[in-house]
Parts: structure tokens; sequence; C-alpha cells
């Protein structure tokens, strides 16, 4: 099962994108997390482009297609969600592979609320399926973890393990169910 | 007095971008309105880079700090702002010519109310002057209405005058009462 972590910060020690980093560190046997790196290198949204994707654009889409899950982690900039996010999302809106595609959101800030609200609006209106279960509250700001610290805080990697296993039954009973939607050639 | 108007769409065919082009033609005698024309040439956001700002943001900047008022249209994508938009505002978040600046909002898709209620917190948060008087619904979406259209529509172009007046009057009155807050050396 092959989970796709996108970063919603640009920063160097974002701990958004630390906490993605743990998390691929940390998943349970069965799933890999791979931490999409492009994200910083994708145009501004214009839909004037979508006859001839840019590049990293594809990259992007490939990315999310051959996923089975998504998990975000994303920073509130004034009481919004980052510019860097939402761009990434608006290249994914008219993406028929992103509908129905489980997504969790991992919240490090848990009192930025109207972030993590708009969040949950936007990916809602794309027909993503967020599983709740997976979507979590870790409440790092402040508490000056890397990457290591969070893989060693026994409460934090405990928060990221469940997620993680949340994010995976919800996929392998939906596989049960139905077959995977969207089968890699 | 100097308006910097900013679309928040990159699209050619953008209705945001047209009503602000319209805009700038229906000035009143006194309000000159500039459409900054370089949102799309802005890298995403990274705070890292503040130190030493790409060229691209210092122009963004620049104009921000000598209009007098600056007057925001933007698309809805998703249920949220534009990437593009709100990454030109996370770009202004930490600028301190952006506190107290008078700022109206036009919104071109009434039915749009995500946005433009994403928008108006993120503008607050950031300590801009919301000028509600001249910040107003023009149903413009699925009107087909093109700059020229605009400007010739007299329901459309009194709208869009009498936002420019709220936002001349607002100006004007911040002036004769307190003098500009940050003067041009």
């Amino acid at each position: 099962m092959r989970v796709l972590g996108i970063s919603g910060s640009l920063r160097a020690a974002s701990i958004n994108s630390a906490l993605l980093r743990a998390t691929a560190r940390l998943a349970p046997p069965g799933v890999t997390v791979i931490v999409f790196q492009g994200v910083g290198r994708l145009p501004l949204f214009n839909p004037d482009l979508e006859p001839q994707p840019p590049l990293q654009v594809t990259e992007l889409r490939t990315e999310v297609a051959v996923a089975n899950a998504l998990l975000i982690a994303s920073p509130e900039y004034a009481h919004g969600v980052s510019g860097t996010i939402k761009n990434a999302l608006d290249w994914l809106v008219s993406f028929e592979p992103f509908v129905y595609k489980p997504v969790a959101v991992l919240n490090a800030s848990p009192r930025a609320h109207h972030a993590d609200a708009a969040l949950r609006e936007t990916l809602k209106t794309m027909s993503a399926v967020m599983v709740e279960a997976a979507s979590i509250s870790i409440p790092l700001l402040g508490a000056n973890l890397t990457e290591d610290g969070m893989v060693r805080d026994p409460v934090v990697s405990r928060a990221i393990k469940s997620s993680l296993l949340a994010l995976r039954d919800h996929v392998m009973r939906r596989q049960s169910q139905q077959g995977p939607t969207f089968p890699l050639p």
C-alpha cells in the first residue's frame, strides 16, 4: 500500500514536512509513505495550461494516481491554508483519479482551526474521501521536535502510527469491498 | 490616489482580471487603478527566502507600499481561495506597509461565499482595513461579459464606479484624519 505525503510548507525546517518524513519512517508493515518532493516546483495554477500540463504537474498527478491514499500536513498562514498547498490542490481539481481518493489530514497545530477546516472543505468539494480516523491533531508547534525527535517521542510516534494504521484499515476495507478504483497498468 | 488591483486568476479570459481592467477604465477623477501584472510570476511562498526576497516579490511589495488602497478580485476554486491569490498574500504577511492598508474585495460570483469569507478572514488577520462600502458582489458569472461589456453595461459599470468612489472616500477621509501612514520617500 502506497501513501503519498504532501506538505504545504516549503520551509526547510517545516514541522509539517518533518512530520511527514517521520511518518515515512514509522510506517507499519505493508505501508510505504512517499513524501512528494515537487510541491515547490509546481507552477501557479492556470487553467489555460490544462491542455498541455507542465511536467511538474504531470509528476504530481502520476504520484497521486498510483497512491492508495494521500496524507496532507500543511501550516496555517494568516488564518488560511498556505497558498502552496492550495496551489497543489488546484492542479488536482479536474484530475479524475483524485475523485474518491482516501485522504487524511494531519494537523500539527491544533489551535490553527481555520486552515484545517478550509482544507477539509476543499478536499470534500473535490470528492476526496476524508478518512477521519486517520486525520488527527498532533500538538507539535512549540514542542521543538525534529523528525528524529518525533520518531523517538512515545506520544507523537504512537499518534503517527495510529493514523497510518487507520489509513491502512480504510484502504484495505475498501479494496476488499470494491477492488482498486484506479488499478495500475 | 493610487489603487492596486490584484487578480487571483491567471486565466487569460478570467472574469476577475477583466473586472479589474474595467475598473481601471472606469476610475473617477483623481483615482488611478493599476492592475498588478506579476501575480503569476511570484514564486511559491517560502519563509526561508525572506532574508533576500526574490525580485518578483520585491516588485509586488513596492507596488503595495506605494498604493493608497488595494482592490482584490479572485475566483473560488473547490470552495476555497485560489492558491494564486493566497500565495500573493502569503508574501505580504510579514510586510509592514500592508498593515492598515485599505482593501476592498470584489466578488464576481456571489454564490461563491467560501472563498470570499476566507479571503476576508485572512485580510483581517493581516491587519488590512477592510473597506466594506467598496467590497461588493457583482453578479458577472454566466453573464458572459468581457471587459468592454462591463464598461458598457449600465448596472455593472455603476456598481464598479460606486465601489471606487467608496474606496476614494475612505482613503480621503483617512488622509484628512491622520495623513498617510507610510509616506513615500
